[in-house]
């Protein structure tokens, strides 16, 4: 994601220079190659010195311990993001660094919601921001002007931004990622060597996710845990009575069958109108994220006031 | 997936004459347009009277009532086989219809494994039959020679073909295809529209199933609920104890927490593994069905013996 975002700030001409800062050479060079920066280094401190805003690009365990590394490097009024896939324990963490320094740095979370299930540099130029959603997740703390900067930042790569406090982010992406990717891993360790060779291009697309990387979904699902585990139990439940539904359709020609058929039916027409108006008609990687953006008062207020 | 079959059978040269019948002068137009037959009508025996091999390609819960109609009207030892998705219901149905039959109509059992959650005539393009497993189900009242005939037909369409029991295939095809989908609907269904706005190409794919035919799954589902209530409740026994994991994750610093992160890591890494093996190489539409058919012995225990 941090080659992803590199090509798409370079393109669009928001940033006089993309400096990128790796650990290995390997990944300098093909961030180079890629057209991912304008230059790279291994050097932290030379890496982040004259930058006016940083973009943390490493797994969600590891943003405070970066960001306590970056912050006493930066520039006076420099601005911090990231791009966590679980926000809470992170921005509590690394704004409470940012309030501590001396150099008047702040910290505005960022989650481009725009993955791959691939990983690294090499798969940066499968990643399209461009329309994608991207949530910020300001605290009453955060800086009016950085959160400015930030948004301004993800709007001129083509992102539609929305603001949400941490915790609501957390929920709301315990549904709409955190559960799928589960659901997958689950999925996956619940095939045989038979059923997998017997499958198509269903149990295909459902397993993408279970390619993803493994210490990444270990560590977002361990930084989310109290929400994802409140929701797999939601789901656990909704499953169990759809497989006591499911075991009423064994016994055909009973009354109890006739129902369970009939609220199946709805259930499955239920989903299928929900996908269909997600999905038919726009393009996949354009959701409509939020209509208020049309009206003038809620780009003033989004402007002026910090949601918690 | 007629249509499908339609015009993989002309492309192949397999029939001398491909012929669609329809309930719909627009599906016989359409088939026609698309080159998915040779000829095509709305009357069933003009349709079927000089068949070799007829093609049942209708929702599960119609094939016993189409076959039964088809049937007399076909020419002595022609040979009727399917495309249903379960297949125990089936096949004791038309099995015992053509038992009956005074004309020597055989009928086995198929399943090309080769979907795609569109529907109707307009999708068949898009189905690659070439190098996808066909599944067929032979009893043990199967007659060789139509069996034969029927793994020689989907061969000759590039189809990879494996014999199972009824009851085999529809253990197998509820793992591999029928959980899949009643975990798609059920993860549109917990969805808010606040998570579909803030989901990406995760939730994009693991929905698409969700789109499928309502009354098409429905009848899937309740023709092999036995197998899927079963199915399911193992899954929601394996999501249950998932959950019960990750809540333990939500307590960081306590021994229970490494250990659960410590189970979770090697769960998801098990995941990827079995998808990285199945999907990372491979094709997608080109899974190695049997290694099986390598080994002479094999292939000539399979041209005279039939497995229940």
């Amino acid at each position: 994601m941090g080659g992803a975002v590199g090509m798409a700030a370079r393109r669009s001409g928001v940033a006089t220079r993309v400096t990128g800062v790796g650990d290995k050479p390997e990944t300098i060079a093909a961030a180079r190659a890629l057209g991912a920066v304008d230059e790279a280094t291994l050097d932290l401190r030379e890496g982040v010195k004259d930058a006016d805003l940083v973009v943390l690009a490493v797994p969600v365990s590891m943003i405070p311990e970066i960001a306590s590394a970056v912050i006493p490097l930066c520039q006076e009024g420099c601005v911090i993001t990231d791009l966590g896939s679980s926000k809470a324990a992170v921005v509590a963490a690394v704004d409470q660094l940012a309030a501590k320094a001396k150099n008047g740095v702040h910290f505005v979370g960022s989650h481009p919601i725009a993955g791959s299930e691939k990983n690294g540099i090499e798969a940066a130029g499968e990643v399209n921001l461009q329309g994608a959603p991207c949530v910020l997740t300001p605290t009453p703390t955060t800086d009016h002007e950085a959160y400015r900067r930030v948004d301004d930042f993800w709007k001129a790569l083509g992102m539609k931004t929305m603001r949400l406090s941490a915790e609501e982010h957390d929920a709301v992406l315990a549904r709409s990622s955190h559960l799928p990717h589960i659901l997958s891993y689950a999925l996956v360790n619940l095939q045989t060597e038979r059923s997998l060779t017997l499958s198509g291009s269903g149990l295909r697309d459902m397993s993408r996710l279970s390619g993803s990387d493994v210490a990444l979904w270990t560590d977002i699902v361990t930084q989310n845990a109290h929400e994802i585990s409140k929701l797999l139990k939601e789901c656990v439940q909704e499953l169990g009575e759809l497989a006591e539904e499911i075991e009423q359709l064994s016994h055909p020609g009973t009354p109890a069958a006739e129902a369970a058929r009939e609220r199946l039916f709805r259930f499955f027409a239920d989903a299928k109108q929900r996908h269909d108006k997600r999905y038919a008609q726009a393009a996949p990687a354009e959701p409509d994220v939020d209509e208020e953006e049309k009206s003038p008062e809620s780009i003033r207020s989004r402007d002026t006031q910090i949601m918690t």
